[in-house]
């Protein structure tokens, strides 16, 4: 008892911290019931059953499969069910004409086939690239009603009334999830891309920005101008871990952007695929990112050695600067706007510092590493820049 | 009409690729169609038709949306769709009674607030992360089939019948779905992974062992032994890429793998956690293959220098091996054996040409990048190696 209480517990607070962290998923919960009670009232209100009969089922149904979290895949999931069955049912009528001069005999052989081949095509499609990635659920929805529709022909006499009031239920049932996504607390999966692309940036530029100190402080010198962090801040060096593994998500979201009304300060048709572009620059930054921490990992050298105090001053003013830089980006961003011309001189300032390293470094010749990388990331920040410029025109 | 021409020719030749590259999509594709045709019986022979009526229409649907592409996918969704859908009309008919007891005009709103209810909070429940992975599409049926029954509850009288109709039905779909994806060339999440992670090791491999010819090759001396390479053999040095995106298309596979019962030579309940570590593992050893290969693209002198020669024999030997360590260790997994201990002998080869190549630079301090780089592989392959034995035990 005790066991099973402690459960119910921890999934309570389980729970809790869900709904803390995205308050828009309890709220999506909420919405779903209530679409689902809203398509409920077809059962409900005689005169409303007794137009649509056992059909209102196919509402509840629609409901269910095709509410998504997002506005876009919620669009994407009920346009594509709403043409999907159009098409099927158009297709599944000239099927059942076909079947119905065979004889009676070849009647059910016929069906068959239909189905067989429909089926096998309309899978082989769905393996398709750009089929899956827009289509696939409208395709999965084609087979069904295709199925569906020149199956049950050869036993329902009245199939375009039956066709028809399914049609028209599932038009309900789409609506209904469409409207209620739309315009109740609505979810943008464009805002969340825009969003999520943002914070990736801001994450790399956190990190950037907190580098040299972490790099170049010492247990000895807790008190210099760079080594004051908390052992709490540390959150900064590996935040932009999540950035290496945002590719799928970006591309759900780009997705399911792709269906959204303009909304906020998005168009319609926004070019999501530019965010796309930034995201896998982004992880190519991050890339570069995880190679200088692992520097602080492993080739941290226990004491400050004598070049070592040399390459501090410019390798940190580098990554502070480039850091900046990134920040200014992702401030620019999220704020829709051309990043300033800030950015530009914190990257003059970036190749100023590291021209300064590189004097120093050819005296010395040594830590030749952080400066490579480093060189690296500032060439990835300015495409950045120079890609950035090019999407927000 | 000559676009039209072009587009069709277009398509096929794109079908033809898809078809060639795995004919396991084929024939998934017929398999499907095959089940559909099958399942379809139910409507075309009478005495059949009169036990289950117009239930057989969820038999068609079952199938339709449970046959996935591997078993563990079809496994997984046809049971989590039968005990959802058990669970489900288990607590509709128990709504049912409470809805029984209220009165007439207490029926409907008690009704739809159960509705409300449960479908909030299953919704609610798809957030958990544990959840979504395994038992996602079980909840959604759960919704779905529990809606239903309680909704339609309210017309149909024989609301027992209906329920044990429509869950025969969908029995006989999920089993005819399970036993032609296992039976009929079936294609296991389980051997796709292992392919997959032992495919991706094999990558890195085929870098390494090609790196050193690379960046040590120049225009001018074409016939050095290592820098022989022909212009179409530069695929592995890019093949590397696919491993750092594979981080998804592993998870689901595993997700699938744990549904699938033991077949080959994998048992059921393989620890395939374990595969997900040693991915993580190869991403990681991926990215620091990255650098090296940005080392290649920007580091890279025009002319060999006199150090550049100096380091060229440690460097080339020590890729050269770690890469033989890591196709070794590639082929272990593939066969499932321990890693002989060749794999030691080539990280100790290894480990000697690095520690050349540390003497060397002591004495030049240049080019400590690659060093470190390689330095960071070292420690990946042995890691590697560790966990490996640990998996395979």
């Amino acid at each position: 008892w005790d066991c099973g209480k402690d459960k119910v517990i921890e999934i309570a607070s389980k729970a809790k911290k869900i709904g803390k962290d995205d308050p828009r998923k309890v709220v999506h919960s909420m919405k779903v019931g209530s679409a689902l009670t809203l398509v409920s009232l077809l059962y409900y209100f005689t005169p409303l059953y007794d137009g649509f009969g056992e059909a209102g089922m196919w509402a509840i149904l629609t409901v269910v499969v095709v509410f998504e979290f997002t506005v876009g895949g919620t669009l994407s999931k009920s346009l594509n069910r709403g043409f999907a069955t159009l098409v099927a049912a158009a297709l599944g009528v000239g099927a059942e004409y076909l079947a119905g001069l065979s004889g009676e005999k070849g009647e059910p052989i016929l069906r068959a086939i239909f189905v067989f081949v429909i089926a096998t095509a309309a899978t082989f499609i769905r393996f398709f690239p750009n089929v899956k990635s827009r289509y696939d659920y409208g395709v999965l929805i084609f087979i069904l009603t295709f199925s569906l529709v020149a199956v049950s022909g050869f036993r329902v006499t009245l199939i375009i009334q039956l066709a028809h009031q399914r049609l028209a239920t599932i038009l309900i049932g789409g609506a209904a999830c469409m409207l209620i996504s739309i315009f109740v607390c609505p979810v943008w999966a464009g805002q969340d891309l825009h969003n999520l692309v943002a914070g990736n940036i801001a994450n790399l530029a956190a990190f950037l920005d907190g580098f040299g100190g972490e790099f170049f402080s010492f247990p000895g010198n807790e008190g210099t101008e760079f080594g004051s962090h908390d052992q709490e801040d540390k959150s900064f060096l590996i935040a932009y871990k999540s950035v290496l593994n945002s590719k799928a998500t970006e591309e759900s979201l780009a997705n399911f952007a792709w269906w959204e009304p303009g909304h906020g300060r998005f168009r319609f048709r926004q070019p999501w695929k530019q965010y796309l572009k930034i995201g896998v620059l982004a992880r190519e930054c991050a890339g570069q990112i995880d190679a200088l921490s692992r520097c602080i990992k492993n080739s941290k050298p226990k004491v400050a050695s004598e070049i070592h105090k040399k390459i501090q001053k410019p390798c940190t003013t580098m990554s502070i600067e480039l850091g900046k830089g990134l920040k200014e980006l992702s401030c620019a961003i999220k704020d829709m706007k051309f990043p300033s011309s800030a950015v530009e001189t914190f990257i003059q300032n970036s190749k100023a510092a590291s021209d300064d390293l590189k004097n120093i470094l050819e005296v010395c010749l040594q830590s030749k590493h952080d400066l490579q990388e480093i060189m690296q990331l500032l060439m990835v920040a300015s495409a950045l820049t120079d890609i950035f410029k090019s999407v927000e025109k």
